[in-house]
């Protein structure tokens, strides 16, 4: 694990949801730039203080030494954006799987670079794109591709969270602080941290693709630097069109995500705060509600569902299929096998690359007083 | 009543909700152009045949002449968009009230002229905006009046509904028929049938007024000849922005109007199908919900409300409690005493007048590629 | 209408529901005991004074000597509960059409005295169990009675309120005053007063009728003379069991009534606060959400709704359903012919001996040592 | 590891909370009594061959004798009822620390015992009642103890489930059939698996103690040994009264515990379906609703919460709660600290001697015709 060390959310959220299913192991680390930190968080976590290190290029130099059996498969990357293509170049080009955090990348062109990169190498990467490990969201996308609502020709996908509604950054608030910061952050601030998971899931349940973005961009908090909320209309490759809207200072609302998909033979509803169920709403027929693990799921949804129904599984589930569905394609990989379409089910560069073009349109359409931007991975 | 005859929708609503109270009594009715089917409509509203009229113009001359203590105050029109303007200032000219349906008129000149009419005649229109009647509704606006939400930033309204997701129009249905139809809608379809709702709804509760709009308006189902979907970024007189959604392809929707509005102190949340709750979001302390009847409530809620807390008012004590307070400022208008306040809350030729101008706004906007559109009341 | 006078909840709840559908005209009434107090409400409901009595048995001996045509047709009678049995007795025996206030009369005696004389003077009793008229419920039972849910194995049926968890009726609140007080109210309180409620919807619903009773009754407010807090085991003539909660001191509560039955295939749900939701649970097949006014369901819940799918009905227009099949059938009647089943579907003196027998039922169980207390209508 | 091999249900849960936090490590294992099988699922688990058993007491055997730093710490138990007293004792004995599925035994005197053994060996027992790991259900408890309610009148706690509403124990199905065999579950089956549950849930957040009991417990499904269905009227140790109702009848339902309290001051209702939310009502102010990781909530809600408000926890991460705490306490036990409060928080043979009694109680009141049976414990 490169970042992650004490203060930090996602880097621990990243090893609960390695350990959850028993595939993953850490055993190395450079959590932090300043190696007594690193070696204080190794500690916390039981780590061998020889595999403890105090830079991401200590951490691969040596363990690309060790044997087969010991040294590390995968670097898992959670700093913050500035620092995620450095290292996961290096890591792939010395022959190690990466999970990388979102977005993928500070820039679209290194984005574009990982993806070739990864090509070459011919290496996994997994990139967190937490929402579509939800077995309620890819129920959504199979039923989707499935026909059940008809050709697409609506998406609304909304992202509120109110935590930046106040100058939180300049409380010494470390995850506020890198995020509204452009040189860590790039160029943008809600749309890159939560506008682009908004953007992956609308094209993850509809099966479409975005080619035209209008938006109207703010910063609405007095003084920082980068956007803090924002909505984009949308059009898609099959003439559906959208609205996508994300926003930190919607203040009180926790991290309701939410998507709503319609065809022409009825719609969809998904939201983060009712995980565990799926809402179809038809014109001819009863709204229906799929519940994880409850009947008529399709075998996508099942596989990536740990209990019965009605025992709710959250966010660290869904975060937790991600690392699973990657292990599975690694060992497939492993033993020479082709990996199961369920396992390969997981975001990768070419998310990262359609991610790193939002923030670049999306940016862009705000300070543009052209209408319609197109959207160029 | 003029209009509402046999197989209208709205007419029967305005007959429940009029009666409701007993403050108002249907004494009088043009109810079809067709004489016949006007009289078959009055005998089965137990009418006086003699006051049942095959036009409203014979209606207006003949109800004039009859004596204070028994002709009508009222006239109601409840007629598709085209047959609007033209009774309701007759009426006004007359010496009628006026009952009139949204949106105001055919074009935005005939309500710049209708609001230039009540001004002269001192007379008073009600205009149906439905959804400010809610106590739940009025209970938004009253705390974003009262500051409670802090200065507001972000206004989201939405308004899906999915029964012209097929070319319902062509089935001789005759709500679709007509809605869908140029000569007697206006130019807007779904903008005017709904979207007009919802930009009411995000200026009464807001209390602010929209300056640009940058919509994206689609003729979706094949063959219409008006717009049945949209969406439009805005943005207010005080800096805050927001979102409109509205649309009549949303396959499975009934009727789900809902607003969210964001103050630099908290937010809140209206539904329609949850319209006994008001949903307050805090940054700092827990959710709130308040509910019709219940504690907490401001006295604008308490005066629009029938019942105690726990027995849920509809749609028809929302669109009640215009005619209620339509009545009461009559009431008290005839008895030489100023109106309350808490009576004066119904919408009218103002309302009216913006309503028509959203209607120009936004159509022109979705014509346009130009990214704002200045919004002219 | 007899009772009802400023001040009164459910006086003013039957004006408005009677008036709503435009069949019932209120022309008459004896709104209280004190002739100058009945004036003044009729006033204010715009009556003729010479219609307005000082006492019951003044309406009724008057009315009963005018012309059919002026006459009135219904009796409606919403005076505490030892004030039932006299005025409908009275009223039936001089060829008025009854409508009453649950529950039925003072004791179960009485009920089965008014029962006889309804049949034996073929006139008709609306007895008002408001939560029956629900569209929702209706389709509850309907569903049930298809046999959708196989056979029936267990109901649960609630109803907390919250509004007695203080010694309210000390502090001369009229509503509080006269349900704690046995000399009106009668052996039981809260078990009266919505405990009737709650069972004549279990048996509505479940189309099954209860045959023995095991209940706790509680006094939870010190120095209250009344039930104001039970639940009890229910067993059912099927076999099936249940438990049904009623309580007035479940501080923070509203009118929160649902009931759930479960059948050998699915299940069903219904509350009060999402009215125009029915919920079917199934174990091999998603969970199903029947609307008002949408897709999929029976004629009678059809028959019952006044507004398309997604204009939310409440509790006025619920209980203005009992009215409206009330008048239906006495208009059938009238004219000579068989009311529909439709309109047939209201409560009655069935429901009223039934409901009495319950009060009996419960109280004695709760002082009693025994287990199982038979039921005995 | 004691069981939890192939095909079980709550071995596969055991490991995946167990590994979450990263504090507890499985590296032994007796799976199954048949020596291959549990090899098998000891390699799917990657432990070392050595230290996977053909029966528990050759591991206990074994690792007692390794060295401190090497053998297990803990002992998990997950057979059905009919094996849990024996390896729990014996691993008391040899000085593990366990962790027990419930109910806790096959008897109430082998729960007395167990309670006994525990207390004289100074070890450590953790019962696992996953429902009193979820943050809010501690929120409750924590409201009620610091008097927020009042004092506590009335008690609400449900646990419908319909898996057992068909004869599935006939059809080979392996959870069904140890479930329903009186030989290995004990005298009770719904009441043993889920209504220990709900009765341990009652009491948890109530802080009050059931006294006495009134019930109806059926088998509902024909043929079936034990019960699968029950209701009981309960009576508390402060006067506070209550209703318990769990069923594996209800068709449809999934796990759909629910628990209400109500004070004199107001009432709380959490449900595992909304797991994240805990509804306050009030009779004097808007019902509020706290949320997991949200503001307004105790330190012992936080100290059992991994996520930021709005990312949904499960019932995984509630039942690694018990296992965080429980490791907690056994690592400041091990440190010679006094462990923290908010860690002693955890179930244990005190719950599983009342868990027992309540089977017993429960059956009992069944069977008699006596109406309340005194609880003893």
């Amino acid at each position: 694990m490169i970042g992650g060390g004490q203060g930090a959310f996602i880097g621990a959220v990243h090893r609960i949801v390695a350990a959850m299913d028993g595939q993953i192991e850490l055993v190395a680390g450079a959590f932090s730039s300043d190696p007594n930190k690193s070696q204080q968080t190794g500690a916390a976590l039981f780590l061998d203080p020889e595999r403890v290190y105090g830079s991401y290029e200590a951490m691969i130099a040596q363990e690309k030494g060790l044997s087969a059996d010991k040294k590390i498969d995968i670097v898992c990357i959670v700093t913050p954006n500035h620092l995620h293509f450095e290292p996961a170049a290096m890591a792939l080009r010395n022959g190690f799987h990466v999970v990388l955090e979102k977005p993928a990348t500070f820039t679209l062109e290194e984005a574009r670079k990982l993806h070739d990169l990864v090509a070459e190498t011919r290496l996994q990467l997994l990139l967190c794109h937490t929402y579509t490990g939800y077995p309620m969201v890819k129920e959504a996308r199979h039923l989707v591709q499935s026909g059940a609502l008809g050709k697409i020709r609506k998406v609304y996908v909304e992202y509120p969270q109110g935590w930046l509604s106040t100058d939180l950054e300049d409380s010494g608030h470390k995850q506020a602080s890198w995020r509204t910061d452009p040189s860590r952050s790039g160029k943008a601030g809600a749309m890159g941290d939560i506008g682009t998971h908004a953007f992956n899931l609308a094209e993850y349940v509809s099966g479409l693709e975005v080619t035209h973005i209008c938006a109207d961009i703010q910063t609405v908090v007095e003084g920082r630097q980068l956007d803090d909320d924002g909505a984009a209309l949308l059009r898609f490759n099959n003439g559906a069109t959208g609205v996508l809207m994300a926003t930190q200072v919607a203040a009180g609302e926790e991290n309701n995500v939410k998507i709503r998909v319609y065809g022409e033979l009825g719609g969809l509803e998904w939201q983060q705060e009712d995980a565990n169920s799926l809402v179809l709403k038809w014109p001819d027929k009863p709204k229906t509600v799929l519940r994880t693990g409850g009947p008529g799921l399709s075998p996508v949804a099942m596989h990536n569902t740990r209990t019965p129904a009605g025992h709710p599984e959250g966010y660290l589930e869904a975060f937790a299929n991600l690392y699973r569905n990657f292990a599975c394609t690694l060992q497939a990989l492993a033993a020479g096998t082709v990996p199961p379409d369920a396992c390969l089910d997981f975001p990768g560069t070419r998310e990262g690359v359609r991610g790193m073009a939002f923030i670049d349109s999306v940016i862009h359409s705000g300070q543009s007083d052209q209408k319609w931007i197109e959207f160029k991975a």
